[in-house]
């Protein structure tokens, strides 16, 4: 048998933290607060960055890579942005066995110098827009951490545009919220909300942060992505002007937008069961794997089939074969589900004498006989199947423990129980915000793009609401 | 007309930085040292990543990701490894507003937390061997820095491996030492000498260091990619020991080996001419652009044709197209031969009656008319026919460069002359190798894989030499 998780019911953090683990995804590091991403994390790492950059692309935008160290200096120029970062960062003071004259801070994020050499590219509507991608580590000293989730270091991109006007901005800040939604639900599977961040939880440095939140099985938020409309604040903040179509002269409109391997830690969490992790197949770095089911007279026939059929299967899928001679036929089977490979495929003798093979489902654990032909068409239907399903299992999971509240006792009350999305009228006021959140750990997650709109009352004061806002406790 | 490059007979190091800044590759950042890659440079190092990778993944080897930040006291476990990098560390010493109770390095390189984890991950031959890849920026606070040739931060691959014996390891670093070799030959059209590098030029920490070296215009070497048999070396500093099929407990035997942005530099300076960047079809980020020539009234035809010529390359090809209406096609031409496209094609309103299109190829300036009905299989072969040629041109090149020296006087007269490389007898002694440094500025660069050892005299001392070594400047 593979190594037992924890169940869920049992202890929900324990849980993930198991299947971090025991799937061999990541390990812990031996520098506080960092991790090891392993071969089978960093597949799907890679699967991930493939998926979303060929996205990016489609939208326009490329990749280029600026520096780790920042200087210190150029944080503190845009005055929001340093307040937001500066408990955060990690400063390297020495060099070459020197002191610095400048201490440089190892990137929390690159707005800053990027925005310093937009201004080096920048002369003239011409040279706009400027559409770039990076993919990157930075470091944000984080307290509290937890894999995947919330790390020191961690792995991303950050997609950093420049714009000559405030609507076009404005239309690049929700596209790429756009491809950020469309990626969460159509290849992570993960049904998102879309919307609005208040300005308690904004970006530092932005005008405007637009997120994308999912729910996790234990009905907390999690924020998978955000885009950020940036006004002017970083092209003021560094001396960022152009020349106009119309030969005025104007500061230049900012984007900047990212997703990182919290990613993973969000797929993890929505699909995955205690038998261990569940993976969309869009994503799933194999998406089938072929058991040999033999006993000694009957292994070399089995074997050989077994391989012959995983080569037709490797033309079209991401196939392996596990025809390991150390293991029984159980000890993988619960070692493959463990790893979260969405379909396997068992070959056993008598399956070959009848032309048959049997596939088994990873989320359902349902099994079906077919025929061995067809298996590679059906085998791809399934996977398709698996995903839809997937997606509609945790939609319906949402829909189900998303409410409404009218009053204060109606939202204290589901977040007394086992909580959920909330929407309720707000007021707007700061106050109200944090009083809910004193009181249930609750925040704002998002005032919905789709939303109606303000009605009734705020659910905290009882004044006239100027929104709909979704509250939730949040990863 | 495009901006002018500095010809290489005025200034070679002004003409590289030329092309660097002016193809817009990279350009300098405002951190000591380091430099920003811009999208046209990144699109060559994803076309270098992609290719390489998937050379790793046939070799059996996965992708993970280990933390940037590195307890200090890690470095000082392998006695020459720390002496070797102490020089170059950027050290973090306050994170999170408060001073750090062990500095942290910036990685230069990452054994030492790699093998602080293979130390958790091996305890049994069945857990060898690790074949793992890592992606990464690593930070080497240098004094000189060059662009893509030696800058403070820099992207690059490490792969480390762990190993159950000598032999494997051995042959697992001559493994790679050939990926590389065939990447640079086949994909860079970088001709390169293999060999093994002296005791005073190996790896910090390495038992044997092999190297590929290509030799740019100015007949330097350039070291391309480094491939290091660690024996035991670090098993031992990380005490990673696992127990033997036959039941016995040794240490771990480790290679490492690595490739750098570096590349691109070596690239550029084998290829380039005083028009600007040319790149090998293999790896050029676009194969093929089409420039439309026409005037007001035929404008429309022209562009038509030349948007559906585009569309068929498109296909096959990674082609563009320049239909901008602001340059001249004089302007044009300029622009894409600084920017290395392989093959241009010209399509003007005469072609177009004829049935015809113009190839132009960036490495020899050569034009041809072509049926345009047959012209994308013409351009698919020519650019097999540049990838082959600008090889050829390459090693020749470095042939007519290459020569034996059999006494000092020898040597010394080929170095104060144009330089090259120079095959010689070499007793093996440090102080031979440094005289000769003092002497001519030059080291030895490599003692080929293939040369047919030991004969002669030592180019130096005169005593009997053990090897034949291969002497050159570098960068």
């Amino acid at each position: 048998m593979a190594e037992r998780i924890t169940p869920r019911s049992q202890d929900y953090s324990q849980w993930y933290v198991d299947i971090v683990l025991k799937a061999k995804l990541a390990d812990y590091a031996p520098v506080k607060g960092c991790m090891v991403v392993r071969p089978r994390g960093y597949a799907l790492w890679e699967r991930i960055q493939s998926v979303l950059d060929a996205m990016f692309k489609e939208t326009g935008h490329s990749n280029a890579y600026f520096p780790l160290l920042i200087p210190e200096s150029f944080l503190k120029r845009e005055a929001e942005h340093v307040e937001g970062f500066a408990p955060e960062l990690a400063v390297v003071t020495h060099a070459g066995g020197e002191k610095l004259e400048e201490p440089l801070v190892v990137r929390p994020t690159s707005e800053t110098i990027i925005w310093s050499m937009y201004k080096k590219w920048v002369q003239s509507y011409r040279d706009l827009p400027l559409l770039i991608n990076q993919w990157a580590n930075v470091v944000r000293w984080e307290k509290r951490t937890r894999l995947f989730l919330r790390t020191t270091e961690f792995l991303w991109q950050e997609g950093h545009t420049a714009h000559a006007t405030e609507a076009e901005a404005a239309e690049e800040t929700l596209r790429m919220l756009g491809v950020y939604r469309r990626f969460a639900e159509e290849f992570l599977a993960l049904p998102v909300l879309a919307g609005l961040k208040s300005d308690s939880e904004k970006f530092a440095g932005a005008v405007r942060t637009y997120s994308i939140e999912g729910m996790m099985q234990d009905r907390r938020a999690l924020q998978a992505g955000t885009s950020h409309f940036l006004g002017q604040n970083f092209a003021k903040a560094f001396d960022v002007a152009f020349q106009t179509k119309e030969g005025g002269l104007d500061f230049v409109w900012a984007t900047s937008w990212g997703v990182s391997w919290r990613l993973l830690g969000a797929l993890i969490m929505t699909h995955s069961d205690d038998k261990g992790l569940v993976l969309p197949p869009a994503v799933a770095p194999t998406e089938v794997v072929v058991v040999p089911i033999y006993k000694n007279d009957t292994k070399d026939k089995v074997v050989e089939f077994a391989r012959g059929f995983h080569r037709r299967l490797r033309e079209h899928l991401r196939a392996e074969i596990d025809d390991d001679d150390a293991n029984s036929p159980g000890w993988k089977f619960s070692e493959w589900e463990l790893l979260g490979v969405p379909v396997r495929v068992e070959v056993g003798p008598r399956d070959i004498d009848a032309g048959k093979v049997v596939l088994a489902r990873r989320d359902t654990g349902e099994k079906i006989s077919v025929d061995a032909a067809s298996a590679p068409e059906r085998i791809r239907e399934l996977l398709a199947e698996i995903q839809t399903s997937l997606f509609e299992r945790a939609r319906s999971f949402r829909d189900k423990n998303t409410f409404k509240a009218e009053s204060f006792e109606e939202l204290k009350a589901i977040f007394d129980g086992e909580g959920g999305f909330v929407e309720a009228g707000w007021c707007g006021a700061v106050e109200c915000e944090a009083g809910i959140k004193e009181a249930t750990k609750a925040t704002i997650r998002a005032l919905p793009l789709d939303s109606p709109g303000a009605s009734g009352s705020c659910v905290s004061c009882g004044k006239q609401a100027v929104v709909r806002a979704v509250f939730a406790r949040a990863y």
